[in-house]
């Protein structure tokens, strides 16, 4: 195997793929990278026992020549040294592999030799001949996940929990992530002729995030019992997925509540930010709303033995009772909040031991759930 | 005490003499920020058993106002608080503290309440009258400290070699840092009346470093033997010194070699990166350097189980005995080449078991000296 390829190109490629590789793994093939040099591209593949990532480099990039390959074949790299010497590389790099798995790689007058892994003993990917598919732009994916990914629980005591569940209907995909204190629910319609839902590792969907280019057109994703893949122009992304049956969380969303109050999304974020000043007291870092007329909201929490921050914000207008008090997770709102991109939110309370629901106004494809925190 | 002030201003301060409190003092009030607010200025100190910082407010920065003092006087703040509060205030910060010791901190209608320390309990600050005193451009004292400061040692067991030796002869001043396996000496000549020589804890110095502005002109030293000042026009730095004998390094210094060779600085450093590529696998990250005539210098390392690397970069011009061959520490001799701003740098050898001496060229005011690695 033999190819000259831009030094920019290889590093870039490398770089990315090496995140998914792990130095932990007991199989010692797995801390490697699989290159495989075709006649007219180049396959970098990186992998662990969550996800596995697939970049292919053209032979040029919109007219530019990037990559020439001399002799085909595949071999198997250090993840780690690979990384470490592509980035210092300072131009054009020769990559050449021999039958003893002994990889020169140079650059101008630098020459470095490594001992590689017999790549065929790296393992197969999984093929997706036959498996349902559905094509959606990746710009709408993106934001699909960080509507959700965000809220997932940390906590392995339930697997499913920590995972993003995918429900596919027809034309319509849905997402939702619950730590069973918040939740948070994003839809969309799609174009799609794929049924049924899947659980997939936060981890996996937070690596996908970083890959995705939102101006790359469309993702295609395919799903099987046992992994998801989403396939773009220039990677591919395998996750396996988390077994399982997720909650139905649907069934939570509540359909009336006592006061509805829409406020300015940003200056909200900021002045529960603030208010979260003494978070780091608290083991759940309470923040406290409250209203006594339909004009203003009051923000506030405290710490006994340090002090305590208020502020008051305008109510843009409110539905229901004018008489309010809860106390939630600051943090919680403020992730809420976050990934709203609306200037304006609408907030529904059902009373002081009710969940809140937080929507963004006009938009009622996302929605978020969040419990109250007992302050007693 | 009651003042209000422009929040950047405040911010700025509050963030600069914070990074001298430690959450992990004994001492409460040391965990605080002091705020001295007279009619003309503010001053902000913070401090642990190490340094002190004092930053100086004045009402206006050229002729924009800043500070409004409406009531003189001084509290004790919580820093983490305090940072933590002033980096989120929207606005210009109204702040007042009564006889209980109780501080509201109000911005637009954000109001924090925070319990603060007496002031009086605060430790007083070292006098400086009748302490002998000299001058020197900032610019030039930051460029001193960044040429030895990275070479002191990290290890406690020689606490005078923890800090950076400052030697001030008549009208020279001398700064000398070495772990004993590598040796930082810089000098300046400077007018000074000052006579005798401090060990100053490296930590000070890389505080002092993120405190200076090279465009605020001149600095004032004072020393005492207990401690040194560096004060400039908008903020004074206190620390302690190491107390005991520093090792007379100047005669460490060689005065003849077997072989010199010019380098060019930028380049060598880079090969010396590229070829620490395997240094995580080395518990002293040696790289060979070798010579077999005066053209070329060839810079290798390896690691039998991974492998190796290898470049040659051109000698600009040699002296001596033409053969060579010399393995140091890859990292000591990047920090030797990175502080080197000249374009050429002068490498000097007295054979493989002797220390090499690196010195910019045409610059006589700064060198270093590197112990070789024995590798048998």
């Amino acid at each position: 195997m033999e190819f000259i390829i831009n030094h920019e190109t290889f590093n870039q490629a490398i770089s990315e793929v090496s995140k998914a590789v792990s130095s932990k793994t007991p199989f010692p093939i797995l801390t490697g990278i699989k290159i495989i040099a075709d006649t007219n591209q180049l396959t970098v593949i990186g992998s662990n026992s969550d996800i596995i990532i697939e970049k292919i480099i053209p032979l040029e990039y919109d007219g530019v020549k990037v990559l020439e390959v001399l002799n085909r074949g595949s071999v198997v790299i250090s993840a780690k040294y690979l990384s470490e010497i592509a980035k210092k590389l300072p131009n054009d790099i020769h990559i050449k592999g021999n039958e003893k798995q002994i990889i020169t790689i140079q650059s101008d007058d630098i020459v470095t030799t490594l001992h590689g892994f017999n790549s065929e003993e790296y393992p197969m990917l999984p093929k997706m001949v036959e498996t349902p598919s559905t094509r959606m732009a990746i710009h709408d994916l993106i934001e699909l996940i960080k509507q959700t990914v965000f809220a997932t629980s940390k906590n392995e005591t339930r697997p499913v929990l920590t995972g993003v569940h995918m429900s596919f209907q027809e034309n319509k995909l849905t997402c939702a992530a619950t730590n069973s204190h918040r939740l948070a629910l994003s839809e969309i319609t799609i174009e799609s002729n794929v049924n049924g839902s899947v659980i997939i590792p936060s981890s996996a969907l937070h690596e996908l995030l970083k890959l995705m280019n939102p101006n790359q057109g469309e993702i295609e994703i395919y799903i099987s019992t046992s992994y998801i893949v989403f396939k773009s122009s220039s990677m591919t992304l395998f996750s396996r997925l988390i077994e399982g049956n997720y909650p139905n969380v649907v069934g939570l969303i509540p359909h009336e509540s006592e006061t509805a109050i829409t406020m300015n999304t940003k200056q909200l974020l900021k002045g529960i930010d603030r208010a979260c000043l003494f978070a780091s007291d608290w083991k759940n870092n309470n923040v406290m709303l409250e209203m006594k007329d339909a004009s203003k909201l009051k923000i506030s929490s405290n710490s006994t033995e340090i002090g305590r921050i208020e502020e008051y914000q305008p109510i843009l207008s409110s539905v229901g009772c004018n008489e309010l008090s809860i106390s939630l997770d600051g943090n919680f709102l403020m992730d809420a909040l976050k990934v709203i991109k609306e200037e304006e939110v609408k907030i529904s309370f059902g009373g002081s031991m009710r969940p809140v629901l937080i929507e963004p106004v006009n938009n009622s494809s996302q929605l978020q759930l969040i419990s109250p925190v007992r302050t007693y």
